[in-house]
């Protein structure tokens, strides 16, 4: 019974889902480009190299890759491209740490597997965490979940990140954003390219936080989403509430799948960190004039974490970076981002 | 064998679709507020007031309905609202004219219904359109666009619709587009709105036109959508294609359904002009604060159609204004807009 990594990655981001926002902005506040470097927190180096020569070239008026304002479309995963993945996705803790709650108002559940399992894993058992499966999850998420309404759930997410702390860093959730991201996020609004995050997290749990965390409103968030259903209060007033039935899957193929239902543009700049974003770093470069095709390499063990088989990294169970990945990249000329040589602060709070 | 109006309206609107853009904007470039009147075509009264009224206590500093630039969101339905819908959804024209095509490659087909039944039609047999049922129309689709890939899509439509022409003004359906509804569109958007369309035509068939038309981005039309699949040329250069499955069906509560997959936020004003319209409207209203829900009712025959039981006026196969609409705006404080009383021009090449 060993976690399936990419599965269980995609099931789990599409089990969350909704839209308010956090007071606070954790790290856009202090990414402001300045006039002199709008890259501070980037060693001097290709991968620095590449991204302000693109954004010189799309913008500036007379050159022949000049791209028109409303084409500049930027899109970003989220999961160990925006923020920490490791060691385990914010919304598969959410969903863990909903079970209690559950468990508190069905008793019955308590002895009964996954919620058992849940029960053990949040009472200090980490390990039994490896005995969940993709359909545990499934059915975890469907019985915290299905039918609640979705301004129940926006609140509950919303509650739960002011909470919930990541193990390592004893930080929030939402303070765990990579400063040179924040960085380039700011950088390329600021030249007039609209931000995307295209995760295969739940789309209604990441459009809680995106506009407090990342300056990126709900409504240029594409995840994983479940479809909703819409019905009235006894009172007759209408609401939405939430369905187990998955209406996209955000990942690899479904990467580009769904920005084109959702934004209906091809991606100018495209930015991911593991095989689920091959699809859409692909789909960006095969556009017409100059693109921007970036991956996140997680290669510092001291100021974050190291994994994936690239360069003789040990492979781990999420965002799992290939061989075969690190290759395409080769190939097909996206730019490499190693944490550790370009990224001269990781965190804000460094 | 009757054409059956509201089943059909879904099913058409379903099975169109991406995103370019003409080049001329029709009706936006007249339809520019000044400070003294925003809303110039529209004859002083309760609808105008309604808006006029809605935008200044949204927007004022200190008003006790003031809403935060970022919340203020607006969504149109299309066809009935912001253009005209008779005799046709353009859309259908665009699917019956791509017949032809079809029938040249695969001759066989030109004797075979409901192939031969849009000859008939296009020879000039109007009334052979009651021929067509809803699965003739959904075979007609899927033989006409499933495997298209988007872009040609995009590019056949922006073709049709530089040559097709309403058959009662001769005009480009483009230019088909009301000018009040232009006027809030830009008083809106100058008061920090940001507007949508919300249409049960096909998302991909709007994208294509709606900036030019309206100076409204393909990423803020929202349609009833069919699937796409991502794949390879034999050169190994990725595309999408067009399927025949539907992923969104935007009509009746389909709208505040994909309101939410879409936008992730509740819109604050919302306008209709049929039943499809009703859970968008209601969804909206049932928000906090002030919101804002109008409804066109076509009631002049004269400078455009009169149709729908509604006061008495002739009901009609498209876009039926019915009596429980009408009832449900006068219990639910939504304003009806009628064309006859309350716009002082229609069109802007009037």
């Amino acid at each position: 019974m060993q976690l399936k990594p990419i599965k269980i990655t995609q099931l789990i981001k599409s089990l969350v889902a909704t839209a308010a926002v956090l007071s606070v902005c954790i790290g856009c506040a202090t990414a402001q480009p300045t006039a002199s470097d709008p890259l501070p927190s980037w060693n001097d180096g290709s991968a620095k190299q590449a991204i302000v020569s693109f954004v010189e070239k799309t913008t500036k008026p007379g050159s022949p890759d000049f791209v028109p304002p409303p084409e500049r479309i930027a899109t970003f995963d989220q999961d160990g491209t925006l923020w920490v993945e490791h060691p385990m996705y914010s919304q598969v803790m959410y969903i863990l740490e909903s079970v209690p709650a559950l468990v508190k108002a069905k008793p019955e559940l308590a002895k009964v597997a996954p919620f058992s399992t849940v029960l053990e894993i949040l009472q200090g058992d980490r390990a039994a965490i490896a005995k969940l499966t993709m359909p545990d999850l499934e059915k975890l998420a469907a019985a915290t979940l299905t039918g609640m309404p979705v301004d129940t759930f926006q609140a509950e997410v919303k509650k739960w990140l002011t909470e919930a702390k990541d193990p390592r860093w004893k930080k929030s959730y939402t303070e765990l954003t990579y400063l040179p991201m924040q960085e380039v996020l700011t950088y390329l609004r600021a030249s007039g390219f609209k931000t995307y995050i295209v995760t295969g997290g739940g789309q209604d749990f990441v459009r809680v936080y995106s506009e407090a965390t990342y300056g990126i409103p709900p409504e240029q968030v594409i995840g994983t989403a479940g479809s909703t259903t819409y019905g009235y209060t006894k009172e007759g007033k209408p609401f939405l509430s939430k369905e187990p039935k998955i209406v996209l899957n955000d990942n690899n193929a479904g990467k580009p799948e769904a920005i084109h239902l959702m934004i209906g543009r091809r991606p100018v700049a495209a930015f991911g960190n593991s095989p689920g974003d091959q699809q859409m770093l692909e789909y960006t470069k095969a556009g017409s004039g100059t693109r921007l095709a970036m991956l996140v390499m997680h290669d510092d063990a001291k100021r974050e974490y190291a994994y994936g088989p690239a360069q003789g990294l040990p492979d781990t169970k999420v965002g799992t970076f290939t061989q075969a990945l690190y290759d395409q990249a080769g190939k097909q000329g996206w730019t490499v981002i190693s944490m550790k040589n370009d990224w001269k602060r990781i965190f804000a709070f460094e």
